[in-house]
C-alpha cells in the first residue's frame, strides 16, 4: 500500500475517541484526516479541546486539526465513530448515505439484520452482510459495528468452545473497569471503596450480541446463536480491563485441558491474523491461578489480546474460566481499527474509494 | 438476666478479633473477661498489642487486659474463637475437653458431621448435633461453628428460597471485601485498581457449607441439601461487604414478585428474632436497581442483615438475584455472637457453667 | 425549648443537602418543613428525586415533601442553603430580604466585611457582624456563612494555637476526599489510583478564610489574622475526610508537648460547649505515629470533632502537625447546623421569627 | 562496546528486584548473569520463585536462572542490590571487599562520607568519592548508593533551582504509591479509600539525602547543602508514582515563568545525557493546570523523566511546584542502573573487571 487510507474520527474528544486517535496516530495503512465532536466544539482545535486522559501525549498533527461538526461531507474514506448512542444513528446513516465506510462503536444499528457486527478472527464471514445492506438500503457507504465493551472479550474467548463443541448456556458475571463508561461517566462517590451492581443494558448486550457474533451466516442473514444467557454485570473501581467470571454448558462433555488447547491453539484466518492490529495468539490461556488481573494483563497484545484463565469444570454446567479483555482496545477502539484493516484486507476498501465495499 | 455470661476472645488480636471486641464491648448478655492471641503478645495488654482497626475507640476495659496464652483453663463460659485455622483445631478441641463451650470462626471443624453449622434464622435446629458430639466425643464443652464470610450472607439469603421451592442449582460470582482476608492480609499492590479472580478454597467452602446449613437434620445427622453449586470467588477493592451475582434454579417455577414477598416477609423463629444481636428484618429486599452496594449497604440491621437486590427472572435457571451481607459480622464475628445468644436463650449456656449445653 | 424551629434546606438534594437533611431529620430543636432544589425537580417529592447516597435510609417525612423552588417565600425561620455558588448569591438575598437568617455553604458572601464566617468554637463573637449588616443592608433577615470544607477543620485545629502563641507563617498541603467536591463531581477516571494536585479555588479559600476567621473583631469589622500562606491542596481517593499536613510558625518558639496539651485542653465558650451539635472535645489529640486516617477517624465526635496527630517540631518553622476533619459534616452541613444552634442559644432566633437576629 | 557488562541482582524477587530485572532484560550495555535473594529460594529458579507484579512477562533467560545466595564470590561485575536494609549492610560490604562494584538502594551506606549518594544528571562529579572509599577502606570493590524514592524525584526537580538561585528552606508534603514499601508490603485494609499520614524514617531521609546529593564536593568530601528542610510524608492509594508538594525559599527573588525556563532547558552533562537510561529532558515542565498526576504522567521518559507542574510564587517562600517521579525507576531500579551506565562511561567499569573503578 502505498498511500495511507484517509480516515475520520467522531466522538473524537471522549474516552472511546481517544483511544482512537492514539490507535491511529502510527498506523500503518490509516492517517487520520478530520475529527469530529459536538457541535460545541466546532471551530477549535482538537487539542485545545480535548481532555486528554491517555499517558502519551496528544498526537501533534491531530492535535492541531480543527474540530468539525458531524455531518457529511467529511473527508475520509472510513469513518469511525465513537457518537454517543444518543445521537449516533441519524448521523451515521447521513455519512453512509454520502459514501463513507462507517464504523460505530455505538449500540444503534449493532442488531440491525444487514449490519455485520464483527470480531474479524471469529466471524469475518458475517461481512458478507453489507452486501444485503447495499442492496436493501442503496447506500453507496456502509454501516459495521464492533460489539459492546463486555461482549467483545467474551464472543472472542468463547468462540472456539462454542465453534468445537456448541454452547448451550452460559452464566457471566462481570466486573467492568470505569473506562467503560466513558468520561466523566462513573462518578467517584460511587465507586471509590464500592461495587455498583448494574450496568443499564449491559446484560441484554451480552446476551443478544454474543449470540449474533457467534450466529450463523445463511442466505444473507445470521441465524443467532442459540445459547441462553444468565449475566450479571458490575461496575468496579478498575481503571481499565473488564472481567468476566463465566460458566459454560456445551453440547459434549469437554475436558478443560482440552479446552485450555483449543483455546490456546485458537488463530483466526491467515488474512486476519495479519492484519496490523491482530494479536497472536488471539487469546492467551493462563495457567498462574490468581490470573488474569485487570492490572497486570490488560494491555497483553496491546490490548487486542483476550485473557482466559483459571479453566476448571463447573458443577452445574461443562467449565468455569475467567475472560479478561481491555474494553476501549479490543472492546472498543482497537476492535473497530481491525475492521477497518479486514476491508482493506480483503479489497473492499481503498485509498480513495469505497466503491468495492459491497 | 441478672449478671452477664463470661466470655473469652481467642486470635483477639486479628480483624475478626476485634470486631468481636467492639461488638461484645457493650452486650447486654455477655462480658469481655479474657482475650487470647499468639504467644509473643502473652504478657502484654490488650492495648499495647493490637494493631486496633476498628473506627471506635478499644473499649477500655479491655485494652487492659493481660493477652492470654490460647489454652485451657480459661474464664469464660464462652469462647469465641477467631483463631487462624491452621492453629484453631487443637486449642478449640483442649478447650471444649476443658469445660468450654467454643464457637469457631475457624473452618476447621465446619463439616464435622456432629459440629453444627449455624445461622439461627435459618437452621437453629442443626444445634441438636451437639448432642452428638456430647455423646461422640464425650467432651463437657462443646464446639459449634458459623460459616465462612460469603456463605453466611448468602445462606439465609436462599434459605426462604429453598425452603419454599426447592434450589437445585446454583451460580454465584462474589465480589469479596479485603477485610475478609484478614490483617495484614491482601497486600495493597495486588488490589488498589485491580481485581483477583482467585479466593484459595473459597468456592469449595461456598458449596459445602451453603448445602450443609441448608440440609435436613434428621436422626441425629444433617443430610445435605442436593443442589449442585458453581461458583467463582473475586477479591475486590472495598473495605467491608461481601457481594455475590446469583442465579439460581429451583424445582419449580417462582415469579420474582412472589419471591421478593417471600424473602422481605422471612422471619426466623421468634426465639432467634427476640435475640439482641438478631437484625429486624433479617433479609432487606431492595428495589432500587442499583442497590445493594457494600459502602452504602453494609450496616444495615447493624451488619447483621442481609440486603437482597436485582430480583429478576432467568434465561437460564429461574432467577436472578444481588446479595450482600458484612462479612466480619454476620460473615464472622456478629454470627457468632448471636450463635451465643440462642444458647443462652434456649437455657443451654448460663453464667457459669455450660453443663446444660447439651 | 417546647416547640422545635422550622427550618429550610436549599440545594437539599446534593452531597451537602443530604447531609443537611440526615443531621436535621432527628435534631432536638430545628424541624425541616421544606426542601428546595433546582427547577426542574420542583413538584416531585424528595425522596424521587434524590440520588441519596448516606448509608441511613431518607427520613420517611422529608421523603414525602414536595420540592421546592428556591425562592421567597419559604417557610422555615432558619434557611440552609447548600445552593451551588453560581446560583446562591441572588437567592440568598433574596431570602434575607424577605426575613429568613440564611445559613450558607457557598462562597460567595463568606468574605463580605458584614456577613460573619463563624466557627461556634473559635469566633462566637463575629456574630455580632450581623448588627452591622442590618444596618448596612436593611435586611430583616441575614446572611451567616459557614467556611469551606478544608478551612474548618484547618482553623479549628489552629484557633487555640493562635491565640497563644500568634501564627505567622503557614505551611498547609492537603488530601482531599471526593465527597467535598459535590455529586457527580469527581469523575472515577480521574480519581481510581490517581491524586489530582489542585483544586480549582481552594489555595485562596484556605488562605483568606482562616486569617478571617482567626481574625479580630473591633468596631464591628474584622480584622484578618495576618499570618501568611503557602497552600498546597490534593485530590485523593478517599469518600470522607480531608487530611492535611502543616508547618506552622509562631511568634514565639513552643514545645510541641505543651502544643499538644493546649489542643486537648481547649473547649469553647460554655455556651458553645453546650450546644447539641458540638464535640467534646472539639479537638481530638492523637498520639499513635500513624493517625490521624480519614477512613478510622473522620467519624470522630459525629464527624465535628477535629483530629490532631504528628504534633513534631518542624526544622524550618515552629511546629509541624496533621489535621483531619469531616469534610461535609464539620466542614459544611454540621457546621451550618451548630451556627444555628448558636443563634437560638444565643436568643436571637426563636421558633416563629428572627426578628431578635440582630 | 562488544561485549554486555555481566552484572548481578540481589533481592530479585522484590518489587525493586523485579524492576531491575525487566529494565535490564534487554540493556544494551548489561547482561544479568546473577539472581539472588533469600535463602529459603536458593537452589529453585528465579521463574519459580518469584511472584511477578510487573505486567511484561518474566525475561525467559532469567526465568530460567537459578536462585543464588547473595554471598560472594557472585559472577557478575557489577552488581545491583535491591536487599533490606536490614540485611544489606554486612552482604554489599563482603561483596565490595570481594572485588564487586555494588550499586545500592538500601538505607544503609547511602550517609556514610566516602559512598557517592547519586542522581547522574545532578552529582555525577560526587562518583569521585570512590577514590577516598578505595582509599580509607582498602577494598577492590566498591559501594555505590542510590537515594530513597522519594528524594530521586524531589533533588532532581529541585537541583536547577538550587545551583541558580540557592535553596534555603524547603517545605514538601508527599503523597506517596505502594509501590514504594515493596510487597506484601502495605495492607489493603489499611489504604484502600484512605491517606496514612506517616512512612517511618522517610522525612528524614528526605532531609539528609536531598542535601547531600545537593551539596558541594571538597577536597574528597562532600558537604551537604545547608538548607533546612520541614518534610511530612504521606502513603495514598496509588501504584506507582510520589507526588510531592513543594515550597522552597531560595537566596534570592525569581519568577516562576524564569523558574519554569531553567528547569525545562536543564540537561546534564553531555556524558550523562548519553547514557541509555537518561531521559530528554530529565526533568518535563507541565502547564496544565491539574498535573502531573501519577497515573497519567509518572512514565514518563520510560519512568526515568521527572514531571514539574504547577509552578508558582508563594506567599511564604518563592516558589510553589509539585513533582512526580517514578519511584521504582528513577527512585530506584532505573537510577541504580543509569548509575552503572555512568561508571561504563567514564571507563571506570568493563566487561571484566572493575580494576579502574578508582
Amino acid at each position: 500500500m502505498k498511500r495511507k487510507v484517509p480516515v475520520a474520527v467522531l466522538g473524537a474528544t471522549g474516552t472511546v475517541g481517544q483511544k482512537f486517535v492514539r490507535l491511529l496516530a502510527d498506523h500503518p495503512w490509516f492517517e487520520v484526516v478530520a475529527v469530529g465532536a459536538s457541535t460545541t466544539s466546532v471551530g477549535r482545535t482538537y487539542g485545545e479541546v480535548v481532555r486528554w486522559r491517555e499517558s502519551a501525549p496528544v498526537p501533534r498533527e491531530i492535535a492541531a486539526m480543527p474540530i468539525r461538526e458531524c455531518v457529511p461531507p467529511l473527508p475520509g474514506t472510513i469513518v469511525f465513530s465513537a457518537l454517543d448512542a444518543e445521537v449516533a444513528g441519524p448521523i451515521e446513516q447521513a455519512l453512509a448515505r454520502s459514501g463513507a465506510v462507517v464504523i460505530t462503536n455505538a449500540r444503534t444499528h449493532r442488531l440491525d439484520p444487514d449490519v455485520p457486527l464483527l470480531i474479524p478472527e471469529v466471524n469475518a464471514d458475517h461481512l458478507e452482510l453489507i452486501d444485503c445492506q447495499a442492496e436493501s438500503r442503496g447506500w453507496p457507504g456502509a454501516i459495521l459495528a464492533n460489539p459492546n465493551c463486555s461482549t467483545a472479550a467474551l464472543a472472542l474467548a468463547l468462540a472456539p468452545l462454542h465453534h468445537a463443541y456448541g454452547i448451550e448456556r452460559l452464566f457471566v458475571s462481570t466486573m467492568q473497569a470505569v473506562s467503560g463508561a466513558g468520561y466523566p461517566g462513573v462518578p467517584s462517590l460511587d465507586i471509590v471503596g464500592n461495587v455498583i451492581p448494574f450496568i443499564g443494558g449491559e446484560e441484554e448486550k451480552i446476551d443478544r450480541e454474543s449470540r449474533k457474533i457467534l450466529g450463523t451466516l445463511t442466505n444473507g442473514a445470521v441465524e443467532a446463536a442459540h445459547f441462553t444467557v444468565s449475566a450479571h454485570t458490575n461496575r468496579v473501581a478498575v481503571v481499565d480491563g473488564h472481567l468476566a467470571a463465566v460458566s459454560v454448558g456445551l453440547s459434549k462433555r469437554v475436558d478443560p485441558e482440552e479446552a485450555a488447547d483449543l483455546l490456546r491453539d485458537f488463530v483466526g484466518s491467515p488474512l486476519v491474523s495479519g492484519l496490523p492490529s491482530s494479536p497472536h495468539p488471539p487469546i492467551e490461556v493462563e495457567g498462574r491461578v490468581d490470573r488474569p488481573q485487570p492490572r497486570l494483563d490488560v494491555n497483553r497484545g496491546g490490548g487486542m489480546a483476550v485473557t482466559v484463565g483459571r479453566l476448571r469444570s463447573c458443577p452445574v454446567l461443562d467449565l468455569r474460566l475467567v475472560v479478561l479483555g481491555h474494553n476501549t482496545v479490543r472492546g472498543a477502539a482497537g476492535q473497530g481499527i481491525q475492521i477497518a484493516e479486514l476491508l482493506v484486507a480483503q479489497g473492499r476498501v481503498g485509498q480513495s474509494s469505497p466503491e468495492r465495499i459491497s
